[in-house]
């Protein structure tokens, strides 16, 4: 079993990089407090005697050594980015659980067959750089690298740029690592596990999720001399939209999710009626049939409250990750690694997109969850125990061993 | 008779510091856009052989000696700073006008008895430094010295540092300018005047304003994870706000004017249910009785709305302009004009603020309002007529010679 103390003081440690008063952590993907963090990361593997590299697109990866090291790696892994108000275990969780298996190996000097590797991938949460993983989209091939690479941060930087900045476009061509399993660690993020007192998910996989760009355009005019029946107020229609948005999941429940977090009005005058209104729309379903008929059922909203406003609207979908299912071997891997270890387990789909949705194209891949309090996550408030980080990091090093065995 | 071609040309000069591609201006108060117009201004004056001087909110005054100069002088004027997406007209056609008096005095070797004034206001418009009206307001004894000062843009820099920059602050103390009466040409910014064929409108009163800025706060959430029954989404209890406010207007129609001109939504990630959402609100009704009514109506609609989303909503009051009535001689010297001039007249309530609405509270005051095409204004689309422009400031000419016989 891992040191559940050791894991514990890394998350504290980590946590400083970025960490905010309300005790979360701001840590954009690339920002100066990501390099920090990396840094962090490649100083703490090698002290386990691993070795250090990243591939085009600035993944981390630690290597301890196997047996036979012509076998392809068992990788472990997530993200040590956060949202901009995130909190200390949304991705860090992953990347720290992989460490303390590290460390387990290194300190009962077992000797896997495979060489055993914990990955941190770049920008995967998409509140820089969007959309969300965005690296290990390409390390799975749903993005090229130069899709990815010339995405924009809100003040125009790239993403190319920043690698290059830190330091972190390595040889390895992102993609070109082969693998024999990857397994994902991460706090549930939703309220499933606490309620039913559970402490491993066992992921069977990952919702559909689809994002779409509105732009609303009307008429700016004067607020104090334009007679309302006169008005083509883009932000009064945006905000019927925000209502429809809504109600679209409604009438999907209780699976649909429909969130709008990004909103902003043009000309921003107090006194000028908005001329246009920009707003995301991020659309769920675990099932890709109904997710698309949620979005079928959108598109028709938004044209009907457009129309009935007399304003133009338009409608760019800017990222499709469809429903994923896990490879049914590494699955059965978590489950029986967490039932020998004597947790109380349950199969579960996830609501949040991971890097596990991108590399399981091309690595067989599961997930594990452990409890989050009251399923708060993008947050600062976010929280898990000690112990169920501990029992999670033990279920990822069991079903590495029985992994390393197949 | 003013001369209507070089009355154009000055508007089409002026246009070009901060026109935009569209044919609108962008000269926000205060910016190096302004600073030209506002060193065209003074170097136009003084061909005519005027004196220009600030005061200490950067008023700019052009004097025209009187036979009598220890007579208050009757000044003119508007503003010379834009919206964002301004147009044309709204402001420049004031100062415009008056240096189009200036010119036909001068041209006509025209001696009145008191002095003649164009006054080109600092900051009217409130779109980079809010509340409208500021250095008028000053000027008015609406707001102190201090307040105005430390009013800050989006970027966090104060008026008052802009004000040093451009070297702006003038000796005298703004308001401790005698004046024997104030007259403003604007165009209308509504559809009264063209829908009536009516090239000036005598503008008795101006109608009653009130800001407030908004406060939403909810919870930030997952929009992968977070069920819908589980958010508290300040993003969608602001879009049912938006449309209560528009509600507000409808209760009191057809007088009463809601608009919501600026909205923020933080953390602004596209998959993070927005924790906090602020927008701005402006209120508008030429009785300050159903003006009341609206701003409890308002209160009223936005507690409730706070309530059934069981979020917490702050409101603050940002601005309170009381509906004005503009002295009984001066509009008849307007009226009178008018009428001499053979132009179709009629008496009007300004829906926007003005410079003048302040002015009045010290000095003897009215206005002159000409048309504006489609009633279209806070507009790169705004545009008026050389005719009508012309006809306006005629009969401020006619008004000031009456006003000078007084
Ligand atoms: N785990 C996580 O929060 N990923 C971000 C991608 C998503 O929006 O689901
Ligand atoms: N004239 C004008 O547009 N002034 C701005 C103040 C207002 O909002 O009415």
């Amino acid at each position: 079993t891992v040191n559940g103390q050791a894991l514990w003081h890394d998350l504290t440690t980590t946590a400083a990089f970025g960490g905010t008063a309300k005790g979360g952590i701001c840590r954009l993907a690339l920002s100066d407090e990501d390099f920090q963090v990396r840094a962090w990361f490649e100083q703490t593997c090698k002290a386990f005697g691993c070795t250090v590299t990243y591939d085009s697109m600035g993944n981390q990866f630690a290597r301890r050594a196997g047996l036979q090291n012509d076998l392809p790696p068992i990788m472990m892994g997530s993200h040590l980015d956060t949202q901009v108000t995130g909190g200390r275990f949304d991705g860090i969780l992953g990347v720290l659980g992989g460490i303390a298996v590290l460390r387990a190996l290194h300190d009962a000097g077992i000797h896997t067959r495979h060489p055993v590797e914990v990955v941190n991938w770049t920008n995967e949460e998409g509140a820089r750089f969007s959309p969300p993983m965005l690296a290990s989209g390409v390390f799975g091939g749903a993005f090229t690298e130069e899709f990815a690479g010339s995405r924009t941060d809100a003040t125009g930087i790239t993403l190319r740029q920043e690698l290059e900045r830190g330091g972190f476009v390595g040889e390895e061509h992102c993609g070109q690592h082969p693998a024999a399993a990857y397994f994902e660690l991460h706090i549930e993020q939703g309220p499933v596990l606490e309620a039913k007192g559970c402490t491993i998910g066992v992921v069977t996989g990952v919702q559909g999720m689809r994002w779409h760009e509105v732009v609303v355009r009307g008429r700016s005019a004067h607020a104090g001399t334009t007679p309302m029946p006169m008005r083509k107020d883009a932000l009064l229609v945006a905000a019927r939209m925000i209502d429809q948005v809504n109600a679209v999941a409604q009438a999907f429940a209780p699976d649909g999710l429909s969130t709008i977090g990004i909103i902003t009005a043009f000309p921003a005058s107090s006194n000028v009626v908005p001329r246009e209104v920009r707003f995301t729309v991020d659309l769920r379903n675990p099932s890709e049939a109904a997710l698309q008929g949620m979005e079928e059922d959108f598109l028709r909203r938004m044209q009907e409250c457009a129309q009935a406003a007399d304003v133009e609207v338009s409608i760019m979908p800017t990222w499709n990750s469809p429903a994923v299912h896990f490879d049914k071997r590494c699955v059965a891997c978590v489950r029986e690694s967490g039932k020998e270890l004597n947790y109380s387990v349950q199969d579960i789909v996830s609501g949040a997109g991971h890097d596990a949705v991108y590399v399981s194209r091309v690595v067989p891949t599961a997930m594990i969850f452990v409890p989050c309090w009251q399923g708060i996550s993008h947050n600062e408030a976010e929280s898990a125990t000690q112990e169920d980080a501990t029992a999670g990091s033990n279920v990822i090093l069991h079903a590495v061993l029985m992994a390393d065995q197949e």
